[in-house]
């Protein structure tokens, strides 16, 4: 799984705007960028009348729209779906994932403070905090920028997360939740799963598996 | 994976109201649909000034909404996404699969017919054809339904599709791309994950179980 880096602060600290600036230099670098971002409120997507759109509101779960350069899917859902559930679903070709709107769920964070929208810190001054973008000096232990110097810190996240091997990483959702395992039943399913994989045809040297298994069930409908 | 359906016609057929009632029908009868619309020209989804579209905007190559509600995903693509590699992603947790627009990768086809939009049939008459819908009667081994009776056409679907057990079905997706298994090799990836599931938590008779491995590797950034 990617790292996930949360970007948090007041609601008019610029959390966006920093977060734009921050994708298109990450990109420049050559990486590929994820984005979440967190709606308390519900939201709006598509555009009334398109097929797509009459489809999810006849009534259909989960929509898909796919195009040559791009693909969207707007899907139901029971409850906030956890970051680390969205991060091993969607994000299995990206390099980095910012998201906004995770405070708690989100370990690690970049807080962005401005002196006209904030008194004082959001966040602790612990290992977590990867960052702070600020526009009035502070005297901390975690890393501080000009608010506005996003190559510095694109310069901090390219030298501690994206120089540096990945660790192999195994995610396992059963019935829709995430699971999270132990560090040796982890390996226990790297070990099983790149051993089958090596036998078939593109599966040695693989770098991203993804495995999808429905098992035997009567359907759930009501009549 | 679930059974996948594609709605076929010409452009003027009505398909998509079609659909809308089907969708309808179907998910009163307690069933979930997921429903794929392919777009061969590209497409716009979000609306404009929003931090979701701002992200994309900036250039991340996927953007999560995500809501206590409702998620969305709209992300880069190299190529048109395999239709198998859509349904075995994002529809884990649907009875049914509905497309529009796949007319050559979907296998199993409802042909909606209007004769002021046709001369002849799209579809052979043969096993893929599940039914015609039609307003102009035709003399077929495949089932005729009105155009509108759309009641007909779901307890078809309900007959051969929901209410049958499914049968165990495991897709894998290799570096992003959807790897067909035999059957024999698929018997093997379900029963050697389904043991090791069994011993988790939570993990004994699980009815979906999805994987996610990254392998170590150096990031692919270029600088």
């Amino acid at each position: 799984m990617p790292p996930i880096i949360s970007i948090v602060g007041k609601s008019d600290s610029g959390k966006t705007t920093l977060l734009e600036k921050l994708i298109a230099e990450v990109k420049q670098r050559g990486c590929r960028v994820g984005t979440v971002k967190h709606d308390t409120h519900g939201f709006d997507i598509d555009h009334e009348g398109k097929d797509s759109w009459r489809h999810k509101k006849a009534g259909a779960a989960t929509v898909v729209i796919s195009s040559p350069t791009k693909a969207a899917i707007v899907k139901d859902t029971d409850q906030d779906t956890p970051l680390v559930h969205l991060a091993a679903t969607h994000f299995d070709d990206v390099d980095i994932i910012f998201t906004e709107g995770f405070k708690r769920e989100a370990k690690l964070k970049v807080e962005v403070f401005r002196k006209k929208a904030h008194h004082d810190l959001l966040c602790e001054d612990n290992d977590d905090l990867v960052a702070l973008m600020t526009d009035q000096p502070f005297d901390l232990k975690a890393p501080c920028f000009d608010i506005n110097d996003v190559k510095g810190l694109a310069d901090l996240l390219e030298n501690r997360f994206l120089k540096v091997e990945q660790a192999p990483s195994v995610s396992l959702i059963l019935n829709g939740t995430y699971a999270p395992l132990k560090p040796f039943i982890q390996e226990m399913f790297i070990n099983s799963i790149t051993g089958m994989v090596a036998a078939l045809k593109g599966g040695k040297g693989a770098r991203s598996i993804q495995i999808s298994l429905d098992l035997p069930r009567k359907s759930e409908k009501k009549s």
